[in-house]
């Protein structure tokens, strides 16, 4: 299959919403709601997400869509748009730039291209599961054999106590030469452009993973959820190198 | 004293390194070294410091100057600058933006003028005690009463235990509606401007401190060392809101 079209057009919508978005950052007068599953929501993200289904609307009116914002439209098709205008919500209200688009398209309900963009920064990573590129230069993941070597990253630190093993991932981090917060998608940017070892987040949304697998194993690194199989549901993400990814598997879950 | 000259050569500091620095972020060929402390350090770090050090000898021969990596200067003069020039050299060498560059002036060993600068995101915040003012506008810290509604920040999530009373940052951090380590500078910078509510460390150097007391009183926040008494010395700091800040040391020192 020729993808050169769709990741021309993704690059499109990455660059479209990330115009509407950047005007929003940084600024305190924008009102944030909660919803029904207590995560922030913003017009930003609403009207990013509109405006991404308006412009696949147009160019492939017979492709899926599925949003965090405005759920499913046709999702058993052929192709299907998986989107999440602002993932790092919290980030994005908070004046902290660690917050990006993420735009993936699924391929008879497999994950062929993923875009991570963050538009403050002007970056833009695209994978297709054997090629990544951040604006355009082929990244790969850091070799890292060590974890007493690597820059662990997840999104929430007291989330692996919430839903995994806390003292398993607090014996990682303890380990770890740097463990930070510094999450969400931009995380998985770090760990496939060679800047940090390992992201995890013990919990995700489905809307979430799509765009980061492509992205992840387009660096030559290996993402699975936190027992080492096909995160194909949601559930949990973990990337890494794969020198050190089953290794950690292993620590996480003893 | 008339700080407007001051202001005005501290803001051209700023920018001067800024420019220097911007380049090297998002390197991965930038060569890492570590230092006896055991934090990193690259060529960016010493290159802005020798330009700072450069530019406040020709407008200010007589002034003192103390920083983080060329040491101290005329340490005793009636003024003495204190720079940082890559404050959160972790996140600067992963990629991430969560670094920036602290200038102080003290005068007769008081800090009377501080800067935070963002280079890769453009912010500028500079505080003199009573007003605080990013790019140019002023700006407050937010009000919170309650830890249960706060966004507490931290630069390690491990220095508490290792430092502090880890027992107490742990129900702290369990308590506060979100915790990150959106940390460094940028925490403080966050806090000044009203988009989290506490920042602390459990652990810090002189040269990190003297620039964000008066961006933190400017914008109206209380700061202290940890236990809640002046933090001249060094050794660690804590920024909130006035209406949390008191309760915040009780419960990180019960």
């Amino acid at each position: 299959m020729n993808l050169v079209p769709y990741k021309r057009f993704a690059v499109e919508l990455a660059r479209a919403s990330g115009e509407l978005i950047r005007p929003f950052f940084g600024d305190l007068s924008l009102a944030v709601e909660t919803k029904a599953d207590a995560s922030p929501v913003t017009r930003a993200d609403r009207a990013a997400e509109e405006m991404l289904r308006d412009l696949i609307a147009q160019k492939f009116p017979w492709h899926g869509v599925v949003g965090e914002e405005f759920g499913e439209d046709r999702p058993d098709a052929e192709f299907v748009w998986v989107l999440d205008p602002i993932d790092g919500t919290k980030s994005f209200i908070s004046g902290c730039p660690l917050f990006g688009t993420l735009i993936a398209l699924k391929h008879l309900g497999r994950p062929v291209l993923g875009v991570i963009h963050q538009p403050v920064l002007g970056q833009l990573l695209i994978g297709d599961g054997s090629l990544s590129e951040l604006n355009g230069r082929a990244v790969r993941v850091r070799e890292c054999r060590r974890l007493a070597d690597a820059t662990l990253l997840t999104s929430d630190p007291l989330n692996p106590a919430r839903h995994r093993n806390g003292a398993a991932f607090a014996a990682v981090a303890e380990e770890a030469r740097v463990f930070r917060t510094w999450g969400d998608c931009y995380g998985y940017l770090l760990v496939a452009s060679g800047f940090a070892d390992i992201m995890c987040d013990p919990i995700v949304n489905p809307w979430d993973i799509q765009a980061i697998l492509p992205i992840i194993r387009g660096a030559g690194g290996v993402v699975t959820d936190w027992h080492g199989g096909e995160p194909d549901n949601g559930d949990s993400l973990l990337a890494a190198h794969p020198l050190l990814h089953g290794r950690l598997v292993e620590l996480l879950n003893p």
